[in-house]
């Protein structure tokens, strides 16, 4: 889609590759954050061993038409300080897996492997959005909330490696089951998974207002995805549109606490979800200010779309790949 | 308290004075944090003048037998980022107050402004408890929650100055008012003024097991508050140790949440309520475990009582009015 003509002999490209909870997205980046090319996959299933061949093979095929510097993961997973473990991931099956090394291996080169929405943040604050804001916060709003925060120029990444997981901060408590194991989770009432389990209810409970959803998917209720809701908005649909406020609300309380929390000097939002556009971001900047505690008596972060949308995320890890490591 | 024999002729000493909702602490500190005097007052109401008038006849007092190079208060409100002006505080009077200006003209010296929890923070983590911790947060428990964070060595005061103010992340949507204005704050379920309001309302509800909390006010239920409750646990009366514990509960979740945030090596809490010591830290501590997200698959921060106990924000105000700005 971002595809220019190919420069084989164009020195700096390197190969970013964004695995989240459904897609995988590679592509060839140039020093400027260019997209030379770029390929997309579905997740495939949730074992580590197909989503590693899947890497391989997009690794190869970008590989055949571009010289390449540096190969750079950015993964829905928890990655230790060192970026060599996937600890932990949500979505996926790693459960200390030694990702890097593991790639190493199959690829015959380094890799560098960070956290999937550290590597979008990076690259909203480096080519994007955020350029020069000195305390960004980046949420990427997929399957879950992804999470990142950049500071002075450098990715905030704690102690451990693990920070930034914005998403499983507890919102309700008692609440709604979370693929971490807790319940109430921020991800579980704002992301796309949130956003497509509230419509299935809605169309279940055969409220007369969920017509338009049972209708476009032939009343195969289990076919509702945040993606059927959020065409379907944007096509006018009032039920549709009254959920992704519903998320939005939630988004918007959500981000009022790190607000709390961080005092960043602004909000950037990116992920699939981000594709309703204002019918989100309206109903976010309204429960951000209702939320926002000493409101009145404070500046207030900005609230932003992403700039670089669903590509940020390859872009971000090619850009850290080739970077001397940054935090 | 800590007072040791005076010594007029040391140089480096420095005043800090620490400002809460109910006490107002002052104390000479040298340069290694040692307290050499120290004095303690209620804070006069919630006129913004009786609060200046009373830094006033502290400094005047502690200054009558030791020689002062430099004054620096914390104050339990919202720092702009120049350290002038509180733009905000739920507890007190302040709204866009320039206590700065006010207080360097009553004075005739320059003063050091900045947040009573970042002022804590600084002291346990240059003289305290949390010595070398590159991700440390704090917590202060007392009227309300005040909250900071160091990292590699410096106080993160976010982009507008306001960073910290873990204890208004709402916690529970539509839960109790909390004084910024917001439902559901955090410090409207963990601070000394919720374990008031819980015995209070135990005490109301004419409970058998609030007996013991009843005979030691005479019946005067509006009496009770949150010290009252933190002596009758200590000495043993079991509806007390469970108000506190419930107190734990909420800590430990909120704990979860910035662990989940911010992924700290260390939290230090500190504050009145920590004369509970381990009756509070235990539950606390289990609260905490059971809701980190990835538990099991993450390294998880220590949670560890300040060191410096009551004295932390005047030793930190002190120490901070003599460095260079540290951010």
């Amino acid at each position: 889609m971002n595809a220019q003509t190919p420069d084989p002999s164009k020195p700096g490209l390197a190969i970013g590759i964004d695995i989240g909870g459904t897609k995988v997205a590679a592509g060839v980046v140039d020093e400027h954050g260019a997209v030379l090319a770029e390929q997309r996959r579905r997740t495939p299933g949730r074992d580590p061993r197909a989503v590693e061949a899947t890497i391989v093979e997009l690794v190869s095929e970008l590989g055949k038409d571009h010289q390449i510097d540096s190969v750079g993961i950015g993964a829905a997973g928890w990655m230790d300080l060192s970026g060599g473990t996937v600890l932990f991931s949500p979505h996926l099956a790693w459960r200390n897996e030694p990702l890097r090394e593991n790639l190493e291996r199959l690829l015959r080169r380094p890799v560098m492997l960070t956290n999937d929405a550290d590597a979008a943040a990076w690259a909203e604050w480096k080519f994007g959005k955020a350029r020069g804001e000195s305390r960004l916060v980046c949420i990427t709003l997929g399957t879950g909330i992804g999470g990142a925060m950049v500071m002075d120029g450098r990715l905030e990444r704690g102690r451990f490696g693990v920070a930034g997981e914005f998403g499983h901060q507890v919102i309700m408590p008692g609440g709604h089951r979370c693929e971490c194991g807790n319940r109430g989770c921020w991800e579980q009432y704002a992301s796309g998974n949130a956003l497509g389990r509230e419509a299935r209810e809605l169309a279940r409970a055969n409220s007369p207002v969920a017509q338009e959803l049972l209708r476009v998917v032939d009343g195969e209720i289990d076919s509702i995805t945040g993606t059927v809701v959020t065409e379907l908005a944007q096509q006018g649909d009032p039920a549709s549109i009254e959920l992704i406020e519903d998320i939005g609300s939630w988004l918007g309380l959500g981000l009022a606490n790190l607000a709390a929390a961080l005092d960043p000097g602004m909000f950037v939002v990116g992920g699939g979800l981000c594709g309703a556009g204002e019918l989100l971001l309206t109903p976010t900047r309204r429960a951000f200010k209702r939320n926002l505690t000493g409101r009145g008596f404070r500046p207030a972060a900005r609230i932003e779309l992403a700039e670089l949308g669903s590509s940020a995320g390859l872009i971000g890890a090619a850009d850290l790949s080739r970077s001397p490591r940054t935090s």
